[in-house]
């Protein structure tokens, strides 16, 4: 008998998922380790920006008083009583018709109010002249006008990039709280499956689906623990099954969740007790792609079919893990773009197609990755996004507008809005 | 006096740096650690894809001709003579009027040449019904027809990402050619600096840049030695180049680049004997970027500014490692997006600014980071592009078209279009 499965809308699995991913609680890191990573406090200014009045360019700190009148045919003249770097501060208050030469970034000295720029100055021995005059302020960068102490600058849950890491730096968090990183228990399942070195034999292929999560893993940071290749043997895979959820935080496996004799994850879920959340999903390719909760822990069924495999892990795996990892936006980017091929068949259901997408002075252009037949092996290993056609929709002409997500694209989005 | 130094056109730097950012050789490494790296070899199909005919569904393998004149009032019964599970193979040939119950991806039995899917099938005792006839390829997945041993699937110079590593792992690369990464130097100049975890003291700021430039090399997979923070001082700090010159592939240092008394940089490009390859560019910010090349080693002299230190990595430096690793796609993409606020100011320099780029039902939006004083010390840390602002233009209103080019991308593009 075949089991008849009710399939689900994608948006449907993609909110039943992140329902079950939970944050794992946090941890503090060195600086260094947190390029990735999300934060769990927040930025907070904990001094003023900049740190002190300063100057801008490169010049003389000067009162502006002494410049009162200057002009081209009238030019006033002071004397340079010092020099301060970057890094220094003036040694002496400045008095009438003095400056001190002063460098980008450095303090300015007591008393001054403006910086003339080098430019703006005619340099003489001891000193130079000026033929325009300069206001209070001019040309000063005040404490705090950036940021006030104590201001909130970026929120928890953001993820760090450079740039964040340069605020760290800033605001000397040598040392950040950030969410916890959940660890991937990963096992591919299927009796036809060989280890990448085997050489084939008849009835057999290379296990690809395990070095991919591996890879998809990795882009996104997060270790893992490998279980390697179960045989399609209902106790053995069950116990390995078992032993790999209680060692991981969440548990991916490739393969066995179709309807057929050998499928045997449907009833491993059965015999442990998980709670299957869907076990059909009205998308083409990854219809089978099952996600089950045991406990707190998410058992993502991904199909043993490559590019169903991929897909499943991008749209429900990868922004759980994003959430389980303190994450506000776990979801690929979306745009729209304009079709670069012809795709005829209908859609029966959501269909996620590899694509490459391009910029072209006509705008977004998407073109499939695997149409023609002689491309469809190498697909997988092309494009930078895929195309959504939704469910229910017959063909796409060549210049439809479609909806792309944008793949290994760093900054995700808040929202699943297909 | 002022070094008066002209400024040259973005796009000349950037083919600049391009022109001397030489491979440095192949090595083989593990599947396992190949993501992030670039092929110094094709993919080539090692054999066929599907390496047998197979079933793609779950079903029954027969001979179509026994099927002939199959109708719903012409009931054909086949009997089932054993049951192929992927990764088996039939041990006998089937004869007239027999089947082998198959599961998806097994080989096809001798003298098989159709599947019918379970769906289509009435099980009985010991066999099943049909009522429709199928012909001969029915349901079949040829061997080859994905494709032919021996065909190009992926060329030298790709990215490797997740779904690279599935079409390796395919054809049994357990051992990848790849090219060789650089391994960065970092040195932060500045008198003014502190480490991250000092206290601020007068006329001095921490180093932000160094952190911020190890998480952009972090981001790219890349290795570095820091050779921490100089002081301006001549001597000291041309000693510090010239060994980590020595030590490292590429070096990146920051400050020391402008026309003040304490920036170094010139100089010891001059006493090293480099050659500069531009020390002003006509952008905003970082005109003083800098890049000399000594042997066949590339010296990049980012600015102390932050935000220019940034926009100078991820436009010269970032590019010149990709290529460096042998990548073919070494620049952001690009594409237009409308302006979310006005931004008034002249631009006689291109102008970089960090944005956040977002999907609208109107089209793709792009909002600047930190055009509010408010927020200026914290838009190096928000944002996932750069807007920019092409040199000779006056000021952009809200909703004119305006170019990005995406941060945190994996894929890039193979040419600078901008």
């Amino acid at each position: 008998m075949v089991e008849m499965r009710k399939p689900i809308p994608v948006a449907d699995a993609v909110r039943l998922v992140m329902e079950h991913a939970m944050p794992l609680g946090t941890e503090m890191i060195d600086l260094e380790q947190v390029y990735g990573r999300v934060l769990a406090e927040p930025i907070i200014a904990k001094h003023d920006v900049p740190p002190f009045d300063r100057s801008p360019y490169d010049g003389f700190a000067i009162r502006s008083l002494d410049s009162a009148g200057a002009a081209g045919d009238n030019r006033v003249s002071l004397t340079v009583i010092g020099e301060i770097g970057a890094g220094y501060v003036g040694d002496k208050p400045i008095g009438e018709k003095e400056a001190y030469r002063i460098m980008t970034g450095a303090q300015i000295p007591e008393n001054a109010d403006a910086v003339v720029m080098l430019e703006q100055a005619i340099e003489m021995d001891g000193g130079f002249t000026l033929r325009k005059p300069f206001e209070a302020g001019e040309n000063i960068s005040y404490k705090g006008e950036d940021a006030k102490e104590g201001e909130l600058l970026i929120e928890t849950g953001s993820l760090v990039h450079p740039g964040t890491i340069a605020l760290l730096a800033t605001f000397g968090y040598a040392q950040v709280k950030v969410a916890k990183r959940p660890v991937a228990g990963i096992l591919s399942t299927g009796t036809e499956l060989l280890e990448v070195e085997d050489e084939l034999v008849p009835g057999k292929i290379r296990n690809s689906n395990g070095p991919m999560i591996k890879g998809q893993l990795n882009r996104m940071g997060i270790a893992y623990r490998s279980y390697g290749m179960a045989a399609d043997d209902l106790d053995a895979c069950t116990s390995i099954v078992e032993q790999a959820i209680a060692e991981s935080d969440f548990l991916i496996t490739t393969g066995g969740v179709s309807v057929g004799d050998y499928d045997h994850l449907p009833a491993i879920y059965e015999r442990l007790g998980a709670e299957v959340l869907f076990n059909k999903v009205a998308m083409r390719p990854g219809s089978v792609t099952t996600v089950a909760v045991l406990g707190n822990k998410l058992l993502f069924g991904l199909s043993g079919n490559p590019s169903a495999c991929f897909t499943g892990f991008e749209l429900f795996t990868r922004p759980a893990i994003l959430a389980m990892m303190g994450g506000t936006a776990p979801f690929m980017p979306r745009m729209t773009a304009k079709l670069g091929e012809d795709f005829t068949k209908p859609n029966p259901f959501t269909r996620f197609i590899r694509a490459t997408w391009t910029f072209t002075e006509a705008g977004i252009e998407a073109v499939p990755a695997g149409f023609n037949k002689s491309n469809a092996v190498s697909s997988i290993a092309r494009g930078n996004c895929l195309i959504v056609l939704p469910s229910g929709t017959r063909g796409y002409g060549m210049g439809d507008e479609i909806d792309i997500l944008l793949l290994g694209s760093e900054q995700g989005v808040s929202e699943w809005t297909l």
